[in-house]
């Protein structure tokens, strides 16, 4: 259940209205979210008469929420949520690409491709810098270094920067340089991660566990949300199954449930998705077919000397095609870019 | 390895060179299929100088083909399978659509979507006549009644009909009444089934087994090429995965992989691949986004008084709709349908 | 819902019963098992007053059975069922061993292995003459040739014979040869079999299915049952994972919820289940003690020339060592095998 | 590869060492594992000779280790792991029970607990005081004055500390309080933490993550190997499969893979691997009869009141009888316990 308090209540107020629903025997959860203070209640009996709830003073409205994740949940917020991230709208009508390369490697390597982008008229780069690798003895990232030469071509180039908080520790330097902290699959059930970006005014990119129920990626993103922060974007990334002739399998089935049960926007990662970059562009195609809000791309100025996830980057030309044939898919399904394709898309040099 | 031979071989020629073949300490596998003979070796040395068989008399060509599947595989047979079906095209540039309930129910239910089919420019009409259930104490089917009350709807609106052969012992009757005759997911492995529809001369859509891997489903399509039954249709339906909040996954990811694998046609069954109507939109036109061939779409003139899979059958206007969805998005990745969508689609009263 | 009529009720009394239940609205299938009349009702509302059926003339007992398996069910049948094969009880106190080789591959093969059966006192033998396989090119089996030697290894040696039905087309010469007919892991959903094999009056091992659920194991066992054939023996063999690394993992974990959730006897097929001989003897023994209630394993008087499966065959001498393993642990468990091994156990030359 | 350092080498000489590896463009990773300096080399040419290596100066030993992992393998470590934890030895021919609630709730709780293990010779007590929950609502932990309570309880009894790292921020209390430190399934891929585990020196248990391979738990008990922390415990502790009727599959047949592939003790905990208590027993019976090293069972003083977890906790009396039934079932697999139980075993009042 959700209950949302009236505007403007002094403290004491507040302090009342839970005094009384804990009266009532209920298990409260008090957040503020959207700047409204509001109380998530997660377990009531099944016959419990909710006016109760809405007859008290303080009270504006009351959402019965029965499934486990409540804020995320698309029976109490009809609407999709929508927020801006320096002038670009996410979630709603919009779809958004985010692209660029698995690893920051280099202060040339991260401009040249940051460069591309800008000319391709997109609004988001990502990169990582610090790259968990199930091996220890392979490239482990460019740390805060990294992090920096991201900031500073993105600067350059008008973009917003996507990257990796991979660690606690690191979640200053990453606020720092960032503007949408992404976490990644392996750490979709990391609560103690989860409940402190709860805590921030950035967005989170909520990454999906491999092998996760959409049910359990509501519950992480529960977390998020019930700390107060209500940016939050999910994003697919591929799931395990019984098929190990693939790395992973792109869950594109995944989108239209996300669109009945939240009213989170949904991004899709069909890089890392496939694992090789002459399906990513089908697999792109499809999700926007299928509702997702947003592409996650890695694309690379040479995939082939790229330190990590090389056969997944896409070429910057095999990226620039796949742009012009997302729109006219974008229209059938009543949405828009956030880029204006330019009429002579170009690949850098 | 796949060797062709030179057309117009007499019977001894060919036995001739089968016994080198032979001589060279190969297992060979005689077939015909297409009108050629040619041999399958399943097994060889890695250091195999192919040049002794392409020196053979007889031998027109030979294809290096290691993966487990031959005849199936893309690495000898480059270009996409086509074959007519009463007149319509299957495969190459074409998106095929079968539409039907999941069973004959009645005379009245099955004309009835016949003639909406027809109105909306349909070619193929699909429906059960033998219902494989997990319950024995469910609705199991009309049997030949059913087989006959489609064949006369489809004629009447000049359709195609597919349907499922559930086990060897109807054999007979399902051929003389189907165009298309499909094997279902339970029956992927049925070797005894498909070796039977090897010997056949009528189309064979094989559906993917809810666990198969991508190429076990070749392997069971070798089957039937191997027989001399180059029609063969390969039919993605939904894949079982660690996630129960869903009956199916629909594996769209496999499009773009079945293209790169194999030059078979691959149909997607969104109905069964999501089991929930409102799903299936999203989903068939994901699977045309990614690379799909054809669509299998369970429509139903009631679906609320279905006798089976009720839940995921398409209102005839809600399919009506998703046709014209489908167009514009076949025509962003090079694709044409072979309906004429009419300028006014009517959904049958 | 299971309804047992009353004995020597007529044919005119028990159509009196069937009447009067459809005059109550419910859906009834009615069935002989273990010569008794019984009724299976699938669908019943919720709040249904099962006195209502109680007070009938002609019922004797009424069971509340909400699972969909009806017959399978441990809610009305609470004690296991056994059942005697040629003077050997199955389930129960009693723990089975079922061995031999994959596939009958000779004369001299096959009187090998149940000679050294004998000497170590196993009473039931194994193997196929039908193989199903992945690929049309390699070893399909000797069929009935296969069968005729196996029954007569068998005879000579007092042993019993377990072997499969591929197809209902070899229905006829699998139930002349065989003592219990084995339905395979891709054969569990093909219910035109399992009905057939409802009507014969030899048990059935039904193999689990290798992506199947255990509640779609039993409503597969309930159709046999349902056809009056209690003689049903469920036979886990591996499931498939998300890991790669194995070719199956056995589900030890199932024999426990299979005794909580049905009264049939649960053997373990550890062979199957791992792929590997070095891993065999620890899955059996893990087996048993897990609450199985028989092994099938495979023994090859020479594995490394098998024709099939021979990487998870034993060697005789393995064979005889795991039996003398199995002992104690049937013991720490309460049970007892069927076979007294002999002090000196003796692997055949 | 791993390369064997020669003892007593100066800092200088060791430089030399890798100096020269270096210069055979090897990527070395050099680390120390019991007091032995050692180079681990993951990736050299296929026909690379590795008698360059043992040439240098310096260098006692070289294994040729292809795995991706190198420390955990058993090709280079054929006896197995074995180390002391006060007093008692963990892995060889040893089987060890770790036991106590899911999570510390107060000090009568633990107390009682803990006094009832020492009562029944039990040497390890387990207690969590951060609780990862799916939801944000529910109850997460005494935190440090659980684990405080755990300890005074287990010095008490004489018992060894197992509890969990639930995040790095918490790893100086964790450290300071335990005696074992838990790596939950969630943090299996938690490469920072696996990383810093690797420099402390006090054992880990490092539980499967919920859908991992097995070659990826390998490479995860590799971050903390090549920290130069040699005292890693494998625990299984449940997969995901596609049967969403049982909450976790516990992969008996891990446990002889795991025995071919690593020198590490792997243990079982059936608690969390089957989700009900009933089932607890033949799971722990079956994973010592597969050839687990130990395991982990979550017991209650009062299971139907517990704050987490209650339905797979045993009561006392049933986990009294299980280590009865374990005696044997370790006696048959050549393996001793490290508890002997009293000949009057006590479920304590």
């Amino acid at each position: 259940m959700i209950v949302i308090l009236k505007e403007n209540l002094s403290k004491k107020q507040v302090g009342e209205v839970l005094r009384q629903l804990s009266d009532l025997n209920l298990e409260i959860h008090n957040a503020t979210l959207n700047d409204r203070n509001i109380v998530a209640i997660s377990e009531f009996p099944h016959d419990f008469d909710i006016r109760r709830i809405k007859l008290l003073d303080g009270v504006q409205d009351v959402f019965e929420v029965r499934e486990p994740y409540k804020l995320a949940s698309r029976t109490w917020k009809k609407e999709p949520t929508t927020f801006d991230v320096k002038g670009i709208t996410i979630g709603g009508n919009m779809i958004n690409t985010i692209a660029g390369p698995c690893a920051v490697e280099s202060e040339e390597q991260i401009f040249s491709i940051a460069k591309m982008l800008h000319q391709n008229g997109v609004k988001f780069i990502r990169g990582g810098a610090y790259k968990p690798r199930t091996s220890p003895y392979t490239f482990q990232g460019m740390a805060v270094e990294g992090l920096k030469l991201l900031r500073q071509a993105a600067d350059q180039y008008n973009l917003r920067v996507v990257t990796e908080i991979i660690d606690l520790s690191v979640l200053d330097e990453v606020y720092e340089y960032a503007d949408i902290l992404q976490v990644g699959t392996r750490n979709m059930m990391n609560f103690y991660m989860l409940t402190e970006l709860g805590n921030i005014d950035k967005p989170v990119m909520l990454k999906r566990g491999m092998s996760s129920k959409i049910t359990e990626w509501l519950m992480s993103a529960e977390y998020i949300l019930s700390g107060g922060n209500e940016k939050v974007i999910l994003c697919e990334r591929g799931i395990r199954t019984f098929d190990s002739s693939v790395r992973n399998t792109l869950d594109v089935a995944a989108f239209p449930i996300i669109k009945e049960l939240s009213h989170l926007p949904v991004f899709s990662d069909p890089s890392h998705g496939t694992g090789l970059r002459h399906r990513v562009t089908p697999m792109a195609l499809a999700s926007i077919a299928a509702g997702a809000d947003g592409l996650m791309i890695e694309v690379h100025n040479n995939p082939e000397q790229a330190l990590s996830d090389g056969p997944q980057s896409l070429f910057p030309d095999q990226f620039v095609t796949m742009l012009e044939k997302i729109k006219p898919i974008a229209h059938v399904v009543g949405r828009t870019l956030d880029i204006e394709i330019p009429n002579t898309a170009t690949a850098a040099k």
